[in-house]
């Protein structure tokens, strides 16, 4: 059989290095280029240790150019890039004929006044955005499967639009109502070399940041509005804590009227039945962060409070799998025509 | 100076190890008696290493029993015992003249109802409640001064009451919406042998527990019903994240109408004005556990969200101290008439 | 094809639930039983909220009998259970046609009174002794191929052993000058709920333990006496570190008189051409545990000290995969006849 | 009392910032003048988030230069830089008549051709060097007191000079035999802004490094050398952990022929009789970094191995403390005339 050629764009950074790392362990497909620009001419394997000995190691990082990605055969690739970068990468390999799956926020945002808002630049390539498909497989699996550009959703995001979208697609809460509080491991901040991120700096401390208005708000807010079908605007606060993996999220919301705790036990069981990657818990379990590490799972568990009438929804996922890397390998599956689950 | 004795009951949990490392370095107190049912009879230095060659080295532990702690002369007696059993020695020690900081909950709640309905029992020593006073320095400063029996609060309870208690109390914001989302360092557990707080169960994990309902909301509820002047219900996450000290808490909720920023601002700034231990921050600083760790203080910032009309408080406390061992040893220090902040 | 049918006794500790991760992702075997007493009756996945929606999610704990075992159909028996205990399996086990893999410590030692002297108690079946083959395909694989009764080595052993043994099998080193410094990760105390492995505990600690004669000196010294051709005897130091899972072992050797730094690198190289599992670092790289994680590799890299003449050894492996299950799967690959890195 | 006034020169990085919090807490110093060359002109409560509330909060840097430091009436001035430009500020400060605690590597080697050999470059003082004392009280506890220019120490050097110089200096150790194996926390490698002490790159992670000839052995070498009245050379492998604090040191060294396990007993005991900051470990203590962490103690224990005929000598220090900051401050004492104690 013939394996479908892909590429990696901007394969240095974490969330680079865990696609390599699950395409490594692929039978699907073939790793057919990898691209970096500071490490162009060098092996993998000499550049990430961990993957010495292993599939790729002696496949060199090619220089980040749309010409080499096109000659090297890869008919899907992933643009792991900074935004803004992404976008300047995707037009040229689109034209080229790829097919072009990106980690990046480039393409997420259908409204470009919001790009704006939340980004603080014009977007670099505003025709390309009603050609891009918002990648998250449990909602867009179709679209997903006949994409030429897909836009593989941010780490919050993931972790938040699932447990809510059922819920708001059928009217079981309040949109107003929504308090999301959310903590991520540090790999979310990619591999940032700034004294923030430091050992020291983060190890034995927890804290906030991007109050009130976080990034990821712009598209957590456009997909809960399609759910709901109507515009949503919540409030969300990231924290940082000191793991290497994972997003753990807390979601508060006010039932509507007459919705009962049994119907969104039904709704949220509905929406997910057979899915291949989210996980329900029953009445007694939690999410944790250790049970979906390295995994391409969303464990989800919900409570309601009698005393206060709120719903609470809790979920974790590891943010470079689920929330990054293994979402996008994911819908390459889908795109391919593989299992869901190949590779996963 | 003749200085004042004090015992320490039971010695061998976290917060009574955090207290006898306090009170060691407290110049105008004397430890003249620590108790331990496990480690009766052993010195304090060969049971803890960390304070061989401190100036309580030798002190060896002497039996739990009241008989004991009243004649080492002590004044003043901090227990750190499991509630329920707190409260069977408080009776005897206050008959026996001696002043008490009890570090459980058994004397926090005003309402043996709301005890019991939280605690699962009846309250052991209801004649007591009249007497005790909830230790809130900030708050109860007066009454803890002259009390003969201290409460000392929860450490989630102290980093959620102190950010709202001026707000509520100037009616500046909405009782019904308030949604608290909290972190806690695994030490707030107890020194439990427990799988569930084991190393490896607790690295690279992090995990919502006790939802909806965790212990601490009677006292939470409480304290801030008190400062609103009528019953306050609030939505409460607790989670236990990968750090030994410290916790992180975040709150939501609506300024009531006509509440501007300016006002929420003022009041919190007011209230705290002078106060020792009570950090404000500027628009831009967050709160973060490494800056309070190993220290008395709360730190505490905010944010208002105009996209939502939300307002956002952060706080972080240290919850061996300020959250336990400090704000005790700062209510002694009151009940004492030394400076409040010697020792901490 | 019919998949090889395979047991796991006692799969409720650390090194039993990894041997479950790793063959529900090994598509040559099936796992036909799983015991514990603890949780018989229940399926995989209520007690291990990670194994839900995976392969084995439903597949019920039998209880811990012989007879069970037996009738699953399972050819080949991994036994994860403490020492002592796994000596009582192994023969019945065997009688019943099974091939054994244990790894516990029972059948490592073939010297009955070095047993004694290091686990404190008569060898509880020394008749199988010598049907056993030590795990370690580097080694023995050949052996292993063909045995009845594997015993799986060491966790420290393993990281001490691989890197020594070519350089006394070629007589390039001193016996007499080894000495070693290991730093084992939390896991490798397995699941024991004792106050020393809490969390609060272990975190920011640092700390030796089991000097001067670690239980593992006894098989880590038979190995390397049987490579060296005579009795060897070492310094071994275990460390325990705030990590969940790896070793990094730093050993120190004098070269034997005229054994040069080129021949040392030439004996390592030539003993672990072709091994699948085994990397060896060129002249500027170090182990690190964060690079053999969730994988079977050993990293092994060494340095000469002209200054003190000393060969400098260092070596990382997860010490629950190539340290316990991992190197339990490599040995069974190979007694199934499987691609030795078949689901590794 | 007119209190000593002091000066921390380079107050950015961790041992300065630990001084600060060491100097705050100090009731017989006063500390006059803070200064950064990045941070000058703003608040050290701006700067630091932990000293807002304390002692020198509103305290502003002043610029990196000596006349400033000179006009701020300081007596005694601590160097927090990098070695080099370290002894660019010593001179001048000298000649102004203040003295100087240099906290860098720049005049602990009384040899410029050992310095030139680790350190890559000429001695920039060499004049300075005859008048500088190794500042290790336990050591040279007289000339610190009466010393213009002290050399504070280095961490890894002071966990492995204390327990080995009273054995070399009694002859009862080999200095042949001598290896060492040192873990130590990151901030060990100061507030270094590089991609190899990022939380994600050192969490889950340990590494050796600086193998075979770390700086660190110049230092270490030529105090073991002026202990045992013979130059000495030992193996040195330090290894970097995830913690944020604290070394934990690993001896092996052969006794003398003749040299008793009661002799090497009473050998480190007599040394360190009275002193205030050794901590000696009985037979079944292990020095452990949690129990010195924020302390200015070192832990040592040790045990004799009748299997090898070795000895093994362990310590624990926290690094910013006993191993650079907290041991400064108490030479700081001993140049005052101050307790030794006195704010540690």
């Amino acid at each position: 059989m013939q394996l479908e050629k892909i590429a990696v764009v901007g394969a240095s950074g974490y969330s680079g290095e865990e696609l390599i790392r699950l395409l490594q362990n692929h039978a699907g497909v073939e790793l057919a280029c990898v691209t970096s620009r500071q490490h162009a001419g060098k092996a993998l394997g000499a550049i990430f240790p961990k993957f010495k000995g292993r599939k790729y190691d002696a496949l060199a990082f090619a220089p980040s150019e749309v010409a080499t990605v096109a000659a090297s055969g890869a008919r899907i690739v992933f643009l792991a890039l900074p935004h803004g970068l992404a976008a300047e990468f995707a037009g040229p390999l689109l034209d080229a004929g790829l097919r072009v799956i990106d980690l990046s926020a480039d393409f997420r945002l259908k409204d470009t006044v919001v790009y704006k808002e939340f980004y603080g630049q014009d977007h670099p390539a505003p025709a390309l955005l009603p050609k891009s498909v918002y990648g998250l497989p449990e909602i867009y699996r179709k679209e997903i499967a006949v994409a030429k550009l897909v836009a593989s959703p941010g780490c919050y995001p993931t972790s938040i639009i699932l447990p809510l979208a059922p819920l708001l697609k059928a009217g079981l809460i309040d949109p107003k109502s929504i308090v999301v509080s959310s903590m991520s491991g540090v790999s979310g901040a990619g591999r940032k070399v700034e004294a923030d991120y430091l050992f020291v700096e983060c190890n034995e401390s927890v804290r906030p940041y991007g109050v009130p208005k976080h990034r990821h708000l712009s598209e957590i807010e456009q997909e809960l509005g399609a759910a709901a079908g109507s515009a949503v605007t919540i409030s969300f606060t990231p924290h940082l804590i000191p793991v290497n993996r994972g997003i753990l999220t807390t979601i508060y919301a006010t039932p509507a009227a007459g919705a009962t705790p049994q119907a969104v036990a039904d709704a949220i069981t509905q929406a997910y039945r057979g899915e291949p990657f989210v996980r329900l818990g029953g009445g007694e379990s939690y999410p944790d962060i250790k049970n979906v590490a390295y995994t391409n799972f969303i464990d989800i568990a919900w409570r309601h409070d009698p005393r206060t009438g709120r719903l609470i929804l809790m979920s974790a996922i590891d943010n470079l799998i689920k929330g990054a890397s293994g979402q996008a390998v994911q819908g390459m599956n889908l795109m391919c025509g593989l299992p869901e689950t190949a590779g996963l």
